[in-house]
């Protein structure tokens, strides 16, 4: 057969070229001498087995599902368009019960594909070889954005007459123009049918810094299937384009020095190593803690089966069965035509993994950091190595882990002080011109500490004005000359399967309630009580944080009591947040309802990953975290999922041009009452005697 | 004249043994062998002279003011107990216009003393020697607590026949008896007219971790001034004393090894050193900052004179004019006799300060640490070193200045990122049980991050329990046998005198409004407005804190504008933060009324300093921020001081047994339109070339 030939010789040259790329990523990522890669030896996934029922799918694997669906009957005349090739994870239960050396539970695969304008949803079976489980436009929405529907895209406008008249017009040369097809999000039924994009254009010229020259109010909608530009939007003609003048940024470009003093080389150093293991790929071991970790097309990164050991008796003890960002929500605060409908869900629509270029060395991540990659699918299902996506390194940043002095008041002439060290797995997208890193921070107190930086570019939008004259009728400070920094808002929903001790948990709202005093009782007139209140359906689980009706959020374990007959738990501690204010019937927010809510909490389901829905792009909002909590199922000592959502508000400044120091915020999960007393109370001091002894590498 | 020369011994022995005990101290804080000072040379204070306006009065000053008041005529026949005696600070306008070399606006001291039960605030010209100002008793409330007051009130108990008969029947001996007395708070006309202070017991049999071991229901009122027990209160005889076991927290008692695998060592290296200087023993220069950095006796550390430098010009251009930790609020919530009055100040109280005992080399800062000694005064008025208060040190810690990634998208292959080095100025006060770690911590980007860290013990309740019974009728969880963590909160009020490019600015509430969308405007039903409102009085800028009415807080220069006509300015960052619920007329809340709004401003006032008042101890809160907020005064363009309450409500739990891992809040300073563009784009990244070459000690 002709045709599977050409389809195979297709497959292997490009697994082989894909390979190829991932190696000398791993090589060129280099921009400047003197950098260095200081990974560890590249890996050959090539011949990669897998070793845990939760590690991804591997090389060989993504071939096998190639191989399944190429001769899968209703693909047999047109192969569709792969999205997502993803290790379908077995059932819970199977992962708990195996253990190193058992068989694996069968290894499956989900994928996510389009064929005529249909989404499809698969299940592959590697081990029988088949499908299944099909599903056809299960929910609204779509796959995720490929990159061939986002290079397709890119392409669509210069082809367009129309566009080509108004490029010439502004005296823009098409060889300096960059278009790229931001979503188009969901607006009802004029959008629905059909697979949409809006693409905007920028000029690049004199500067790889493009976002911060658009064109202003050109917007094209592009069918993603048939390329066509369905409308073509002009506003703004009279908008001129922002100078390219102190765009730049890379490195390289700067002709001046920062006015600053210069500072001295500065290093986190373990000259023995690191002190933690990655075995078979994806099992960390570090201090106290040993979980699995892994690269997501979708999530960025996850983290999955988390455990940390008792301080008493040492056993391992769950915690966490799956963390990861689930989905984003970013819309943005301008109603014009050509801004109206971003709003993005950067998860769902583009992949937060499939946008982690590989991290730098020395500069996202510390020396001695070790170095993971990504294998996901390409369109054609064939296997590709995003390298260097996560970095694992510890850190030590001056931080206190705990202290106490005696001295003043006592006979006791005690300075007991512990230095801080945590174990740090990150990762960091570019999702166009947004860069967000994400940090799962590992304490030996048992705490994790999850963090979401955002740098990179603002969306800015040009403007006639050189000065702001009235800020009131703009939709953003005017941070440069002809350009709005448009307000706009970020939120990032975490999906948190805890297991404290096993799977069936409950959530207790420790509510903090304001009592008085009875006549006579107390000079006192008022005091605080801490009233516990467990959640036993998903609605007494939907929260808005309250600054004056305070509250923690313990997920415990109810059967599993401490010594002091305390069940043991975990809470949640959520850092500065913000909520989003949109209206709950706006399109946007419909689609992104799963940001109704700081925290909500629904039984375990394997189906309830993605809080905008496993087909997020264009999604009508039919299949969110909200629709799915508001079945109102019990969760009372049951396998409960905890979700959280951090937020900021963004109004832009000055600061934020050309690029945007990192802004950060997060949560922690804290043991309450998990251990029987401070887990690291015999952890030992740093000595002088220990530590490095370093030379400045210039003299060496 | 005898009494004068005897006077004049003591005087000089005194001094000379603080000396003594000052260099002692910092060659004597090492616990054990290979722990390292690592501090540089120590100073001889006893010559020093000051090189700075706002540099802390010397020993040689202090000296000088004991002899002006020996020779005050008011005190010529008893010499007062002095609390405090701190520099009286030269107006701002003089601080501001005075340049190195130029003579000093006149040096004068700041004192408060009691005698005969009354309060004197005195001013002491240094250079006239005169006593410039002497006022008695100007507000309710006392000067904080001295070492002498609680070093005899811890002794009073010992000698009244109840107390010794109720230690009896419990079967303490009296060798095994530790007593500390807690502060009175003031609750109404039965607590005034005298100075009185709660003692309470606790057993050191076994422990140094007394704090864990109380002797419950045991209170005394003591007379501060006649060391009289006013008052004997026993309840509780029935509660066992918490056992002592697994309570002490230094490394050399403990006998296990922790459950977990060693970390190999890891520290921040500079093999060059750090980058900052500290000139004329207080002015700290580093990147592209300049400040005047302090010891203070009441607030623990105070940051003056902070400058930026622009990015542009180089140009250094003021930020804050000063900033510290101005009172805590610490109230307890549990209405027994022997816990109602506790609702600590600790700043006014205690003295952070003077609480604050020699950091931990390598523990509690790290490696190529600078550390800074505190001269404060005896009761006497000598002058006394507070050794290593302070710890100033670069961090980096392994995180992202800013970060960029093209290539997915675009013909741009990118990979900028910038590592994020800091510098901290940091001191830890152990306030009885507890220890605050403050950190100010400087970016490059211009970024303020103020942070407290809260470790050391709980201070726990006795109970009958072993178990758990029905917490509902506690104060606050068992968090071990016989011993309740009672819920309580902790709240911090810095005083922030920013001064953005001059001491005129505005503060501006930029609010984020929901808006509809008119009928057809668009196909978003909603977006967000940012509306700008200048605050015009004090009660405009009275803020409460609302996740769902958000805002952002400018302080700006309405007078500077950047070239795209922005106003320069700084926001305040609220992190994770707890609000206080007590009603507004209970007696603790009204003394700490400075909690009833997150965010206030006022107009300069050199006497506003303390938001409890400068009498704090007993203090009625007739002095507190809140009364001279209320007085309304004009805000707009004017000199401002922005005043920002932090808070925790803390539930313990078991893992704060016996000493508590850190929990650390804190909030930011952030450049709004301040600099033209981002202020380190020009950053360079790290390059191995430059990193330390360093190898294990043990290979040494």
């Amino acid at each position: 057969m002709e045709k599977t030939s050409c389809l195979h010789f297709c497959f292997i040259s490009c697994l082989v070229l894909f390979i190829i790329v991932g190696s000398w990523y791993r090589s060129s990522i280099s921009p400047l001498p003197g950098y260095s890669l200081q990974t560890q030896k590249p890996i050959d996934h090539s011949a990669e087995t897998p070793h845990h029922p939760l590690d991804p799918l591997t090389v060989k694997e993504i071939n096998r599902v190639r191989t399944i669906l190429s001769s899968y009957e209703p693909f047999s005349f047109t192969f569709p368009t792969i999205h997502t090739i993803l290790l379908h994870e077995p059932d819970k239960v199977q992962v708990l019960k195996w253990r190193k050396g058992d068989p694996f539970p069968p290894r499956k695969a989900q994928v996510l594909a389009l064929l005529n304008g249909q989404s499809h949803v698969l299940n592959v079976d590697l081990d029988s070889r088949r499908v299944t489980g099909h599903a056809i436009n299960p929910s609204s929405g779509y796959p995720m954005l490929s990159m061939d529907d986002i290079s397709a895209a890119s392409k669509a406008p210069f082809s367009n007459a129309e566009f080509n008249k108004s490029i010439a017009a502004r005296g823009v040369s098409s060889s300096d123009l960059i278009c790229l097809p931001p979503s188009a999000g969901w607006f009802g039924p004029n959008e629905e049918g059909k697979r949409v994009v809006k693409v905007l254009c920028y000029s690049k010229e004199s500067t790889p810094n493009f976002n911060m020259r658009p064109i202003e109010g050109l917007v094209m909608t592009v069918d993603l299937d048939t390329l066509e530009v369905l409308k073509f939007s002009e506003t703004g003609g009279d908008i001129p384009i922002p100078k390219s003048t102190d765009t730049d940024y890379r490195y390289t470009a700067q002709t001046k020095e920062p006015q600053m003093e210069p500072l001295n080389p500065i290093s986190i150093e373990q000259p023995k190593g690191p002190s933690f293991r990655v075995e078979d790929g994806h099992i960390v071991k570090w201090a106290n803690w040993v979980f699995h970790l892994k690269a997501d097309h979708r999530a960025g990164l996850v983290i999955s089966r988390v455990m940390v050991r008792d301080s008493e008796n040492g056993e391992l003890r769950d915690v966490m069965y799956k963390g990861f960002a689930s989905e984003f929500f970013v819309p943005y605060m301008d109603l014009d035509e050509s801004w109206y409908f971003k709003s993005y869900m950067d998860a769902g629509e583009y992949g937060l993994g499939m946008s982690a270029l590989p991290l730098v060395p020395l500069n996202d991540c510390p020396r001695h950091s070790y170095y993971m990659d990504g294998i996901f699918a390409t369109t054609d299902g064939n296997p590709f190595v995003q390298p260097n996506m996560i970095c694992l390194f510890e850190r030590y940043s001056g931080d206190i882990s705990w202290r106490h002095s005696e001295g003043l008041l006592t006979d006791f002439q005690i300075r007991e002080a512990r230095p801080k060290v945590t174990l740090v797995a990150r990762t960091a997208a570019s999702v166009g011109n947004y860069d967000y890193i994400f940090d799962w921070e590992f304490q030996t107190d048992g705490l994790i500490n999850v963090k979401v930086g955002l740098s990179g570019m603002l969306m800015v939008k040009g403007s006639p004005y050189h000065q702001a004259p009235n800020q009131d009728a703009m939709s953003g400070p005017l941070i440069s000359e002809n350009l709005i920094g448009v307000v706009h808002d970020h939120f990032v929903t975490f999906h948190l399967d805890m297991d404290i001790d096993g799977a069936n948990n409950s959530f207790v709202n420790v509510n903090l309630v304001k009592e008085r005093s009875l006549p006579g009782e107390s000079p006192r007139k008022s005091y605080l009580k801490a009233k516990r209140k467990i959640a036993k359906t998903e609605k007494d689980a939907q929260i808005k944080l309250k600054l004056y009706d305070p509250s923690e959020f313990h997920m415990i374990n109810p059967s599993k009591r401490s010594r002091l007959g305390n069940p043991t738990g975990y809470k949640i501690v959520p850092g500065g947040t913000a909520a989003s204010l949109l209206d709950h019937d706006d399109p946007p927010q419909l689609r992104s309802a799963f940001t109704n809510n700081q925290i909500w909490v629904t039984p375990y389901n394997k189906s309830e990953q993605w809080a905008g829905g496993l087909l997020t792009y264009q999604s009508r909002g039919d299949d969110t975290l909200a629709v799915w909590s508001e079945r109102d199922r019990s969760i009372e000592n049951k396998d409960i999922v905890l979700w959280y959502t951090l937020g900021f508000h963004h109004i832009p400044c000055q600061e934020d041009f050309p690029v945007m120091p990192t802004v950060t915020s997060g949560f922690e999960l804290k043991p309450v009452n998990f251990f029987e007393s401070n887990p690291i109370l015999r952890a030992a001091p740093a000595f002088e005697k220990d530590l490095p002894v370093c030379r400045s590498s210039a003299s060496s």
